[in-house]
Order: structure tokens, then sequence, then C-alpha cells
């Protein structure tokens, strides 16, 4: 009898992190593996023991096509740190043995930089205690800041969302001709990958966003006045459409945010909430250059517009659920998949199995030369690499006029 | 000859105004008019003789296709409120002197109940003048807040854009299981169409917003808090979604927004601009409640996301548009196009030429009996009324991974 498989997400979702998970349960299928376990709510679920047989609510291709569909984590998350294996022995020790209570042969975790930490600790202890238990990393994140991987699966669904939504925005905004400004905010703790998306807008069709500004760079409130007020004289009528990302920090180090609000909560992992970059912005701007102005917030719908998502991306997510699987029962541990890019034009991709020490806990800026000298805009280098992530288009499962979801029964 | 023809788009766009501009263009080409003139930001850029003729830029079928699939206004729009004949004799007499110029003899404008008002005094100094120019109104506004017809273009599309998305926040909002509560503002300043549109998202394969509160009824703060206290605690790891209408206001007639913003613009018509009420209370249920929560705005996305316009939408933005050239020919002025539902399954509905005395200036709001007793929820009599215009898709033409629109050159 061949062994269990468990899989679990964390971390914020995507709107295809669903898709690996369906790559992990018809991988281990191919595989004729054991049952296909699924950890609520990633570890610290599975500590609580809250685990289900996955086989019971995928029952059929039209069910695992859903999945794919379906946005947010399938099965919850958490945002959980595990403690080092010497500071929490017990923790480790309670984990193995509900590990070996159900029959597990492979561990599967489909996270950011932080799961993989999880991944490497889990593996390290595992490793130390001659565990025969497999344990990859399956990587997702909308903000496309792990190494190694030339991309995030969940990254070009979410760069499709923002480059769409900008063009119908940037639209939008020209409607009246009265030079006013939009100043749109889009998620990005401390990289601008996805702040960078909004200049795929940019085509024949649209001229894109008017200035684009990344965390990568420090913000300067001054200078950046200056070119607002520039590029809203560009033209009679014309109205600017301005991308910031919620990651924006001074060169003193302080965020944007942290101008006006001194709320600066952190989540379990030591990382500021934030919110608000193009709240206050805006209103500098009107105040100090006296235009109207307008500030959106893509707020969570980025990650979790699973109509608009990219069929590259989808056709990626799976692909890697699917390899994790084939290297771990091929041997691997301490793994985790990621994408080499074979070509752009055309696009073309294959999945490797690499240590997971080059990926946990590191951050993947966007290069300085990506980025035009005068740290305001895109250059073709990020469009030549992004384009070709948010190709292609899945076709949602419509009932009723609304896409239908896969989703677990409370 | 056939006397030409000049068409304006008025108030605020949404996704499907130019599918009744492409139905006002086929329908005089149709009708074998002369030349179909384009007034660019409606009657303001029409005085200052900013018309184009549109033959130029609609080609083709492609380009009337692509028209339909794009969002914002393609001739600009405006906010001017014409004088009434008395006051501004002078500003109706340089309108009929272009019209002459130009040798119109229908006059079509798309847009809301402000529009209406444009036309019936347009019509009225007309008919004083003995002008053989016809004079036409075409309904447009997400806000469904136009009477005497069913329903308003461009409601479909931002219901189905509203729904989709709430559908997929609320799944995103359950990843953590934490019970941290999302409130969502939704467009509409005196009526809750819009925000009520939240409650399709509602059906067997999703819970649905908790609750969701429209401006027709006066909103209690502390109600309100109890209420969400209540959802908040209704299941363990259950986190709620609440819609709140940009328009609530307190039984004293204070917008919410405006507790703590002394700010309240105000546009052409003396309407007051609003935005903030999701953030006000959200960061009061964080303050009287202590749990976390979200606030998301669908600031303009909601009225331009054409990505995902509802078919019949667009069906009948462009059946309005060519019934509202046929009652011209036919001999109607002074008149406004209305939808008349003949079945609502299977869902049929015709068109007709109205008095626009009914519709300019009058707001309507959703009836008391289709809010919930309490005043939180919806009913199903709009569920039954909501539900079937947001059926069918309509397929964007895709290149390079995005949507392509219509835009004319600047």
């Amino acid at each position: 009898m061949n062994k269990n498989v468990i899989v679990g997400q964390s971390g914020g979702p995507t709107s295809v992190i669903n898709s690996s998970l369906a790559g992990v349960y018809a991988g281990a299928r191919a595989a004729n593996l054991g049952k296909v376990y699924g950890m609520q709510n990633g570890i610290k679920g599975f500590l609580e023991k809250r685990n289900i047989d996955l086989g019971e609510y995928i029952k059929d291709e039209v069910d695992l096509e859903l999945l794919k569909r379906t946005p947010s984590s399938f099965l919850g998350s958490c945002r959980y740190k595990l403690p080092s294996p010497e500071e929490g022995e017990e923790v480790f020790a309670k984990i193995f043995e509900i590990l070996d209570e159900m029959g597990i042969g492979y561990f599967f975790y489909i996270g950011g930089n932080d799961s993989m930490d999880t991944i490497m600790k889990l593996s390290k202890y595992g490793e130390a205690k001659n565990s025969p238990i497999r344990f990859m990393g399956v990587p997702k994140t909308i903000d496309n800041d792990l190494a190694v991987t030339d991309h995030s699966p969940g990254f070009g669904s979410a760069a499709k969302y923002i480059a769409t939504t900008v063009k119908e925005l940037i639209l939008d905004a020209q409607v009246y001709g009265n030079n006013a400004v939009t100043v749109v905010e889009v998620m990005g703790r401390n990289t601008g990958w996805l702040a960078a998306a909004a200049a795929l807008a940019r085509d024949n069709n649209s001229m894109g966003p008017d200035l684009i500004y990344l965390p990568e760079l420090a913000f300067d409130i001054d200078k950046f006045l200056d070119k607002v007020s520039m590029v809203s004289k560009k033209s009679e009528g014309h109205s600017p459409t301005i991308i910031v990302s919620e990651g924006l920090s001074l060169a003193d180090g302080r965020y944007v945010n942290e101008i006006t609000s001194d709320k600066s909560a952190v989540d379990a992992f030591g990382h500021k909430q934030l919110s608000g970059t193009a709240s206050y912005l805006s209103q500098e701007i009107n105040r100090k250059l006296g235009v109207r102005t307008r500030a959106i917030e893509f707020a969570t719908i980025q990650r979790s517009a699973a109509h608009l998502q990219s069929l590259v991306d989808v056709t990626e997510a799976f692909a890697v659920g699917q390899s994790a699987v084939k290297a771990a029962v091929g041997g691997a541990t301490n793994r985790v998949i990621i994408i080499k890019r074979l070509s752009s034009e055309p696009y073309a991709f294959a999945t490797d199995a690499m240590e997971i020490e080059k990926m946990a806990n590191i951050e993947k800026l966007v290069p300085r030369e990506w980025i035009t000298p005068d740290g305001d805009n895109i250059t073709q280098e990020y469009i030549d690499y992004a384009k070709p992530l948010i190709q292609g288009e899945v076709s949602p499962y419509i009932v009723g006029g609304l896409p239908r979801h896969l989703v677990l029964p409370k």
C-alpha cells in the first residue's frame, strides 16, 4: 500500500492557489499514492487535526476544473510561524506524531517564502529523526517576490487583473476631460512587481498609466508632486493615472501611509499591515496642487478576481503542483518547485525542483534597470518579462450569470 | 437628402453606454439618415463646436462591436446643467444656431435623469420656435434610479460586476477563519439598487453577504454595530461581509461619511460627492467591537469593468439606442426610450417611447417591501427582479492578453 499524502495552503491566497492544489491532487492520483488529505487552515489546523480527505470533495474531472477556477484558498490558510526546532521541540514532535498516525509519506505546502521556511524546518527536523517523509514546497504569491523561480504562480493572474482594470479605469478617468488625477494603489509590501503590471495596459490601444512608483526606490513626496503637476498639465483635458505600491516608503524608512497614521499593526511574521497610501497621496495632490483627485485601492480584489485568471498562470500553477508530487515520489525532499523560462516568444516554461534554502526568507526585488532612471515608470524589459504571463483566458463555469466555485461545506 | 443626426453622452459612464451609442449609430444607418455626428463632452463640447463625424471612427462591423465592448463614454461626458430657457435664452439660441449650421434633424442624448432635463428643455425651446428637430433621450445609469422604465441600461452590468466580485471576496475573506469583518462600499447616492445587487451572490454556491444597507432607510449606527456583532459571532471562524451604499445617511439627514469629514463638495448639479462610508464604518466596528476589519470600495471600477458586461444589458443598451432613432424618424420628440419587462422567466423585454416629463428629475427608490423588515438585507422580490439582468456574457476582444477598445484618438 502506498503512503498517504497531505497538502496545505498558507499565507495570502491567489486566484490560482487552488490550481496548485488541483495539481498536487491530480499528481498524487496519477502516481497511485494513498489517500490525499488536506489540512484546513494550514499547519495551524493540522496541529488541531482538522484534516479532510480531499477525495470526498473532488469527485470527478468537473470538480477538479471547478477547483482550478475557485479563488481564495480552498482549504483555508494561516499565518502561523513555526518555532525553530530547538525552541519548539514539542510542536515538531506533535506534528510528526500526527503524520505517522495518518500514514503520511508526502507533505506539500503551497505558499510564499514564509511557508518555505516552514517546509525547511520540517525537513530538517525529519532528517534529524530519520523520517522517510518527503517535504516539498509549492510556490505561490501574487507579489512575485520569490527568489530563484522565474516568476511565481499567482502573479500572472493578479497582473492580468491589474492591467485590465487599469486600462478600463484610464478610459473612465478621461470622461470629463477635467485634468483630474486618479491615484491607484496596488498590493506589494516590499516589491513592486504588481504595481509595475499596470504598465502592461500601455499598448497601441491605451496610453497606460502616466507614472508608476515602486517600493524598490525611496519615495520623495516633493519630487512626486512636481511630476504629478507636470503630467497633469501635459495636455488639455488629459486626466493622469498614477500607480502607487502600497509599500512606498520614504528615505528615512517610514512607510508613506505611516505619515498620518500611528497605527502600524504587524502580522504574525512581523510584517506591517499597510493601506491608505493612495488615499494619503491623493489628498496631498489635491491640497498642494489644487486639482481634483480620486483614490482607488484594488485591495483583496486583485488576488481573488478568478474571473480574470491568466491561462498561462493556471497552467503553471497546476504544473508546479503535479511536479512537486513527481519529484517527491522520485525521492526529493526539502525542495521547492520553480519555474524556468525556456523562451519568451513563443513563451515556454519547464519546472525544476530546487533546494528550498535558496528561496525561503528571501525577497526578490524588481531590478533597478527595469525602472526608468527617474524612478517613476517601467522599462520595456519588465514588459517583455511580464507580458507572456498574462496571456490566455480561462472561461469561468457560469451558472445563473455568476462564476461557479468549488467550496468546502461548513 | 435626409437630415443629419447628432448624439451625445452625459453624466457618469456605464460599461454599456457605448452600446447605446452603437445602437443610435446603427439605427441612423439603417434608417438611411444623413451624417451621424457625435458631440465631444456632451452639450458642453457641442457649444464649443467640438463635434465629430462618427462615420470616420466607426468604419465597419468590427468597430461597432468594439465600441459595444468599450467602457467609459466614447465621446466623453460632461456635468453641464442647462439654464432654464427664460434665464439662458442666449445659450439656447446658440445651440439651435449650431444645429441649423450642421443640418441636424435628430438629436439624441444618452444619460440619466439630469440629461433628460436637458432634452426636455431643448424640446420645449424647439417647440416654441417651431423647430422641426426631434429631441430624444436614451437612458443610462448604473444607479437604476430612473422612473417609468423597468430598469436602466448600465445597471445589469454593474450588478453583474458587484455580484461576481462580492462572491469572490466572500470566499477570500474566509481564508484565515478569524471572524474578521469586511465592509464593502457600493455606489448609489440616494438609491440602493446597486448595493442590493450584492445579494445576487447568494446562491447554493455562496452564503452571500451577511448584511446589506441601502440609503432608502435611515441608518442607525448603534443598531448597525449590534447587528455586526451578532453576525460576526454567528459561527466559529465565519468572517462576515457587509455591504453599504455610499449614500447611507442618518435620521438627521447627514451622510454617514460626513460624520468625520467636513468636506462636502458638490458637483454642477448640487449633488454631494461621497466616499469613505465603508472606511468610517469599518473603523467604528474595529473600535467598538474590537474585531479586525477591512474596508473595500468598488469606486469607479463598478461602472467601467466592461470585461464583465452582462449580455442582456448590452443587448438592451443597443436596443434603446436603435429604438430612439426609429421613434424619432417616426415623428416622436421630447421622449425617452424605456424598457418594458414582458416576462421574467424566460426573460423578455420590449422598448417604448415615453413622455420625458415622467422621467426627468425623478429618482426611483428600491421599494420598502424589497428590503427585509429589519432593514439589513434584501428580499426574494429584488432577486427575482435583478437576476435576469445579469445573465449572459459578452466575450471581450482580447489582444495580447487584454481587452481591446475603440478609442477616439487624442
